[in-house]
């Protein structure tokens, strides 16, 4: 497994003085998932949880629902592969040869399947045909709302050397984190926390609530929703797609957390 | 064409005091890109700037090298279409109905063709078989080095009202804010200002620099050096990758850019 850091030769300059040093660079590699052996994608990620990473991606891709899709999740073992560190290979269970071929030819056609009448709007139908509303009725305290950005950091701060990395982190509504992870992607860091979930078939995750470092893009909403996740937080601004998801989709979206300041922009009955 | 944010109603908590307000929403909306009609990739973006983002789009992914190879690019016109300011249609100047086959078959199997021996070095070899080195011999003062994250706040205040986007900025060597775009994704707001200059015909960009809002990964460096960026620099941390391949490349990487102090990791004679 390669390091989530790497030491890296930097020449800082401070007030105009330059001085030759050491830093620590956030590791950036490609990963090869596969499934039954065959090419699915690549991702750019940092290095660590990488079958959580690969759990999480196919759940949001929609190959996997629940963990019983899920047979085995293993690093390449071709004994002539440069890298198998950077591969994964899953099986899926019941995955018949048909099945298979399907997936990967629907992969192949991702770009080709949009009609003319392309809008966000249409984007959410589509995500809303694939899993019900959430409905959960659990309810979460401001205070303990405001103390998740300081959690999360307090845990990052272990990891994070590099000041590159993005973190996600799984909440219970009384504020212990659950599971966190971090990336130089965001997607890619929501991913391996409700990736590790699933492979503990722990999903719907509708007890959790998901803190992410960064914006609240469409693609977070998303997968926070497809994990059954009712409460989505961010230190950051929200985007509308994002904003309309989550209103379609009964996800509470929270964000700018800042103290005891914050923005509700969809669902706020959650938070007492 | 959709606003570049919306207003979008909010709950605003305020130290224990809730608040029903309005508050504005980076519109992100998905667009469509197609090749003399056909449908060749989806992008979440922020509207705005959409052919200049189709443009630089391409030209990372290597459909299009030169201002020479771009013919048109039009919003889709289909009067049935139902959203056709999400759709933007590029056709390739001596494109033949064959090389256009082969681009798209190419793309659905982008998937498919990396090789069991998957490492970060193979992404940078198999990248800089497409373009020589960068051999740019301007330097730049730290003084206006320092300079360029207020010019671009300056530029991006005009635009960013909802606290969401991501700005990319196109300098000349003596500070000068040539060109700068934003979205809720940062690789677009360089597609936008690359693609830009690239419907100018002044690629290579050899007498420009880079200077971007969030972290330095290893497809940002990639665009700025395809399209023949000497320097690209961040006001956050760079990736090992990103790294790796600006060493290569012969492209200058300065991160950490805050005040008169700033990190140069790769190349750092282009800063005096």
């Amino acid at each position: 497994m390669p390091d989530a850091f790497r030491s890296v030769g930097v020449t800082r300059v401070r007030e105009g003085r330059r001085a030759t040093d050491l830093d620590r660079a956030a590791t950036e590699e490609p990963l090869e998932i596969r499934l039954h052996g065959r090419p699915f994608a690549v991702i750019m990620r940092t290095p660590g949880a990488d079958r959580e990473l690969a759990a999480g991606f196919l759940l949001a891709e929609r190959v996997l629902t629940t963990a019983d899709d899920l047979g085995t999740i293993e690093y390449c073992t071709d004994p002539t592969a440069d890298h198998p560190e950077n591969i994964v290979n899953v099986t899926l269970a019941n995955g018949s040869a048909d099945a298979l071929d399907r997936l990967l030819a629907d992969r192949r056609q991702v770009t080709t399947n949009s009609s003319c009448g392309l809008c966000g709007r249409r984007t959410i139908e589509s995500l809303r045909t694939d899993a019900p509303p959430i409905l959960a009725s659990w309810t979460i305290g401001a205070s303990t709302l405001a103390s998740l950005p300081g959690t999360l950091r307090a845990a990052q701060a272990v990891f994070d050397e590099t000041g590159g990395l993005h973190a996600a982190g799984l909440f219970t509504p009384d504020g212990r984190l659950d599971s966190v992870a971090e990336d130089v992607g965001r997607h890619n860091a929501v991913d391996k926390v409700i990736g590790r979930m699933l492979m503990r078939e722990a999903l719907p995750l509708s007890n959790h609530l998901l803190f992410v470092s960064g914006r609240a893009s469409y693609e977070i909403v998303q997968k926070a929703f497809l994990a059954g996740i009712p409460l989505v937080a961010s230190v950051s601004a929200p985007s509308s797609l994002a904003i309309d998801l989550a209103r379609d989709a009964g996800v509470t979206l929270v964000g700018f957390v800042r103290g005891e300041s914050f923005n509700i922009y969809a669902h706020p009955d959650r938070i007492v």
